[in-house]
């Protein structure tokens, strides 16, 4: 995609965009945010922090707290309000990476068994619960009405998702148009909410507001295209997850939904069979890569994904130039050249 | 029981406790709170209204928001609010049910196929946790950050419980006092948050939120002790699971605690291979029933019962003489008495 990236400082020698500025613009106050989390996410029964630290502690990237912290710092907020209230969204995000892996039955989470696999399923769902309901004692501490309004119906919202993409589970004709409202509520809404709470906390005006919720929105509509893409183009290893997965559970992700809208009658069939769960054997996920690869279906999906991921790079223009309005529009194009 | 039972009115006919006074007392408020349940558990994703409404119109009694509406009539307060508020905490609860069948791998629930049997184990952790985040929808739409702080507070307990007897399941060893700590979160923690909220939305001082939630608190584990014991002493027709789950699950509730110490060493071995899962027949049941009444173990758990109860009627001793005490006066010596 290198060709296509205009970097925002001509004079900046044209790298691969990276993660690595919006990680240094926020690293000091994420030290704050893990303090916080590790704090919280202590019980007197011990399989809760055990549970929890085992994908809390694994290596993720934080990335949605990261965008309350990188909005924070974009906007000049001098408080410390917002270290809680993101640790408060990656406990959101937890419980339903946590839940996630039950109703998917994963056997990997960022390249390490998943908790549902060493725990149980019965531990999972209800730390899963734990984690959610300490999400919100952070967010009624920090006292704001409108952040816990907007964290709540994120959540809401993303339970939602969550149950159409299961009702779209081997369903052949699921549209481009619902995959994108699925993937709009289960990834993009707390993106969305988490880049807002930013302007909140700072007390800025709705455009502030409103700005950074497009940013986060469309940063998460290109995050989880690329997943998806990245699904049938990578190795399990630099995925975390074993590749193949949506491709044996059925998902019709767009990879797939371009696939079958480009392809024959012969693929058609094949598609079918395949979504409906009765092919799904390592030859028929090389024989579906080979289709998804005949149709340039994975490099539709960046394509997709890098229009939404300008529409969040674009969505930071009415803030003044700054290294985290930088680190933030990388962030975006970072989203959309990973795994290649 | 009736022999200890002292009514609060002399003039009035002895007869068995019931829930019926609390049921009329709340029966109109009861109906706004339904239509808001109804109106709040509806989703543009069809399969979200129908799982939850298989549990929420399957004939619950809708308990704890009941308590909400007695205590606040008790009170005397002439709002509205509660409303939204007893719906929040009937989702709550819902969710946690859903979540409970996942975790128990229920048949059962309410003398209905549980949900997950009929929909799945996805669905079910999913829509368990849309009701969740739609509970915390309301509470926010109502305003009140000291009914969000308690609730929230409350939810975590909750999970903790959950947990809490996960971890005890199949462990002999544990005693009464751990059990004890076990229902208190895992039930009666929202029973006492579901009273204590009828004193914060009527703004009344500390003590009436305090005497609400030693009601509530007292009743709910009155109320899970007599829901024990059912499960060693009924049919699955009455109690609407069926009966010897709690046996098969290898859970320790108070009945197999104190037939275990009450029991010899031929009992103890028996008890020990039991919970561990390696004796789980119906033979083996009516064994564990035989033994359990060999040591009057469910009667004394009806009458560590009748304790909590009777607390939970001289908590309300603060308030004045109305219809409202007598009726939450009866429903606490109802928890006691039924499934005699």
């Amino acid at each position: 995609m290198s060709a296509k990236v205009v970097p925002f400082k001509p004079e900046q020698p044209e790298r691969a965009p990276s993660l690595d500025p919006m990680l240094a613009q926020t690293a000091s106050a994420m030290n704050a945010v893990n303090t916080v989390i590790l704090d919280r996410m202590q019980s007197e029964i011990p399989l809760i922090p055990s549970l929890a630290g085992h994908l809390i502690a694994g290596g993720g990237k934080r990335l949605r707290p990261m965008l309350t912290l990188a909005g924070a710092d974009l906007i000049g907020y001098q408080g410390t309000r917002h270290h809680k209230l993101a640790a408060a969204v990656e406990f959101i995000h937890t419980a339903t990476l946590l839940h996630d892996d039950v109703v998917d039955g994963s056997d990997l989470r960022r390249g390490k068994a998943a908790a549902n696999i060493i725990f149980g399923n019965p531990a999972t769902v209800l730390v899963g619960d734990f984690l959610f309901s300490r999400a919100f004692e952070l967010m009624v501490e920090d006292g704001s009405l409108k952040v816990l309004k907007i964290l709540s119906g994120a959540s809401a919202i993303i339970a939602e998702g969550e149950v159409d993409q299961l009702t779209a589970q081997r369903q052949i004709e699921t549209s481009e148009e619902r995959y994108l409202s699925i993937i709009g509520a289960k990834t993009a809404a707390l993106f969305a909410a988490a880049s807002r709470i930013a302007a909140v906390v700072a007390e800025r005006g709705d455009a502030e507001e409103r700005a950074l919720d497009d940013y986060g929105r469309n940063l998460g509509i290109a995050f989880q295209l690329v997943d998806d893409a990245i699904d049938y183009s990578s190795s399990a290893a630099e995925m975390g997850k074993t590749r193949g997965d949506d491709f044996r559970e059925g998902k019709m992700t767009l990879p797939v939904i371009l696939a079958y809208a480009r392809g024959d009658e012969d693929e058609r069939r094949f598609w079918k069979a395949a979504i409906g769960g009765h092919r799904t054997t390592p030859e028929d996920l090389a024989h579906a890569i080979r289709l998804i690869e005949r149709h340039d279906a994975v490099a539709a999906t960046r394509e997709r994904a890098r229009h939404f991921a300008e529409r969040a790079v674009d969505a930071l223009a009415i803030f003044p130039e700054s290294k985290a309005r930088m680190a933030m529009a990388e962030a975006a194009r970072f989203a959309v050249s990973r795994g290649y």
